[in-house]
């Protein structure tokens, strides 16, 4: 399972850095919020616009850690990549890691992330959507059939 | 020159949107940024990272006069399209508009926005760098070859 | 009616700026939203959260006119002062001035911003509500007694 | 040591809130860079905006763990307590916790962060200056003595 990932190139933008030049890391959240988005719609083809404003149910993060290895500048393209640690009864764990993309990639960051899922009528935490965990299926089928 | 245009189109996300679920509005501004990066960058073939970072030139807003006519929601593609107005001799004047991407797309916003080149060493205004007015006439010709 | 003013001091983040190592200038907007809440919130005795979150009423922009004048720095504190220029069936019309402290003030940017009051349910403009009328009179009344 | 706080209020503000109506937590990490900033001019007496603009000298994170307990909603005061874990020859280990005000004040996450001091000239790590070890301890013997 740890070889299906999901990733995203981007490039680092004037509004993400700060006066060091360098990515203020606040905004690596932001990127990181960006990938889950797409890793739901893209990935898991659950609707990520819709599991929040339509079906009201929401992913908070619950805990996250990260370790940063080296900044990244202004105009510099960068991956994200997600992997899939761990499916709980009502918790996504995602191992996340930022590469430049040099010849020798160089490590940016890496960070482990529990998104919860939870009813945002009342804040609560649910069990894990059937349509998600079928994506999840789907997804780690499918993408490791291109392995 | 009106007809050559320069335009982007992006996904709007969480990150962009307030308790109301739409955009807020200082983040299209953000968008806008991007957009001017990506037109000197691709457009003009100027290197902005390189343009702010080793040049150490800057393109602060000199003035800003934006009409937002329709909100745009989480998950919505819009396009920001960019056409250049005026050239002064330290300035260039911008006129942005984007919309949704419905079938009849709808305008969200319009903007003109002046924009002046500067030394970064002293934060005063400089004549417009050659590669920048070159870039312009290049883009010009090449695109309006497209039309 | 001119001399009646709301205004706060706030000190420039580390945040707020960009790799010029000044304020990147949508952050001034997010700076004239937590204004427009203050003088909502404390000057006319609107709570500006339950306005959005319980009453389920917006505020969103119309048309933002600005002109920056000065760069902000990393450190400095500024102020920024509201003057309600006018008042309409729907919006109101707000004269937005942000100056340094420095023995002689610089003015940083001017800005002209329309709001309007609407309607979450359906986004549509409704007329200014009859609390927020009163305080607009009560806090003219009040700041006016004051200079 | 442990004793030993600094603490800044803050209200939830429109723009720290997502379409959820909660803070989203990237902007919970550029409160608690307000608050090292805070705590740097105010708790240590080392000017922070000089720290970087004057001296050139960085504060990067190095690593950072936070647990998300509770969701703070726009609106809302909160209060960012920091309180120093350990000083390293080039780190400090931060501890914040982050409160609301409610009469029984709830959690809403604790965070540990590494910063780092550098040189902005090359990025690399540097040994603690000076200033800032003095600046430390007539904070701890300062706030120390109010306790």
């Amino acid at each position: 399972m740890a070889q299906v990932t999901f990733q995203v190139r981007r490039r680092v933008r004037f509004s993400d850095c700060d006066p060091a030049g360098m990515v203020f890391y606040p905004q690596y959240f932001v990127m990181l919020n960006a990938l889950v988005e797409d890793w739901f719609t893209e990935g898991l083809q659950v609707n990520y616009a819709q599991f929040l404003g339509v079906r009201r149910l929401g992913l908070p993060m619950a805990s996250l850690q990260c370790d940063f290895k080296f900044p990244s500048r202004m105009g510099e393209d960068i991956v994200l990549q997600l992997r899939l640690l761990k499916v709980g009864k009502r918790s996504l764990t995602l191992g996340v890691e930022c590469c430049g993309t040099e010849v020798v990639p160089s490590v940016r960051w890496r960070a482990q992330a529990v998104i919860v899922t939870t009813s945002l009528a009342d804040d609560r935490s649910i069990p894990i959507p059937a349509d998600v965990l079928e994506g999840i299926a789907r997804w780690q089928q499918h993408s490791g059939d291109k392995l």
